[in-house]
């Protein structure tokens, strides 16, 4: 087997840092990270995604507020008086944000943690920003939160964790996805979706 | 449907330019986009990637005699006085080229395309440097000409293209990859397989 490294080991010394800092990405590899690599060398417009990345880095802050993405004082969502601010819903990272928001539905507030709780990783663990999540239950007076967290032991902690407090703790439903076909279902979503039913 | 934009919609714009401008790469899209620039946000070292970015940009050129990427004059295969200037192996992309001289196998020199093919699309036909192939072809008396490209219409153009002139054309050997099982392997594969069948 051809090992990693030796992948992009006879390009000059700036092309494979090139490669080795697009390998890093998430979902992308030495090999992909060579393809993309190719393609920037070739593209007119290379210089406009090192000056987005520059740009992003410099102007984008995270909300002191909620902890979602902002290029302003305060997130667009905790900025604006007429969201309900006793609801809040908690999420892992801005795309599930974004992903609630284009619901339409929700008009609470969000919390985004940044990241998974991961107890075998202690650096997660203690950066977790669970004190700010308390301090914000207890000065905004927040009547419920929703946990909408792709991670079931995220879920489980937070839930273990707001227990004690008097807030309303829930979680998104479970259940078929809308147009599944149920004999595809797997059976742990056939029973969240039988035990969820509904009156018709 | 959800449409592809309205992913990043309601994102601070510099963070929906550079997810638009990820998503520009090859093998990437909207949604991977939004999950590279989101790791890129939170990653301490994304500026490297902007710098190895622009230092690509900045010093990393096309052989002027071969096509390949350099960083120097002329690129490391057609400075090696050692190689064989008579056999040129004809490669799409400089990726195409690493992997044939991982083989340690071939001695001789390349020449790079820089695309393939499309008649479809004219402007890639036009820019294609067949021009420069003809003269260092003249120029450097090569005798043999190695095809070892992907697209298959690219390899008949330049087969086409090549047979008027006294040079010898092949191309790579088709057949089994090695370790390949018989039964998977398909129909057109097993047919090559048996027509470049050699003896034990």
């Amino acid at each position: 087997m051809v090992s990693l490294t030796s992948w992009y080991k006879m390009y000059p010394p700036q092309f494979e840092e090139l490669i080795k800092e697009l390998a890093r990405l998430p979902g992308l590899g030495p090999r992909s990270g060579e393809r993309i690599a190719l393609f920037l060398l070739e593209n007119g417009e290379a210089e406009k995604l090192a000056q987005a990345i520059l740009k992003v880095k410099e102007s984008i802050r995270h909300c002191p507020s909620c902890g979602n993405i902002t290029d302003k004082e305060l997130c667009r969502i905790c900025s604006d008086p007429k969201r309900d601010s006793k609801i809040l819903c908690v999420v892992e990272e801005p795309c599930q944000l974004e992903a609630i928001e284009k619901t339409g539905e929700f008009r609470g507030r969000y919390f985004v943690l940044r990241g998974k709780i991961t107890p075998w990783e202690g650096k997660e663990t203690r950066s977790f920003p669970l004190k700010k999540l308390m301090e914000k239950l207890k000065k905004e007076k927040i009547e419920e939160v929703i946990l909408a967290v792709n991670e079931e032991f995220t879920a489980l902690y937070l839930g273990k964790f707001l227990k004690p407090l008097p807030v309303k703790v829930t979680r998104l439903g479970r259940g078929l996805p809308v147009g599944a076909r149920i004999e595809y279902a797997d059976q742990a979503t056939l029973l969240q979706a039988l035990k969820n039913r509904s009156e018709v």
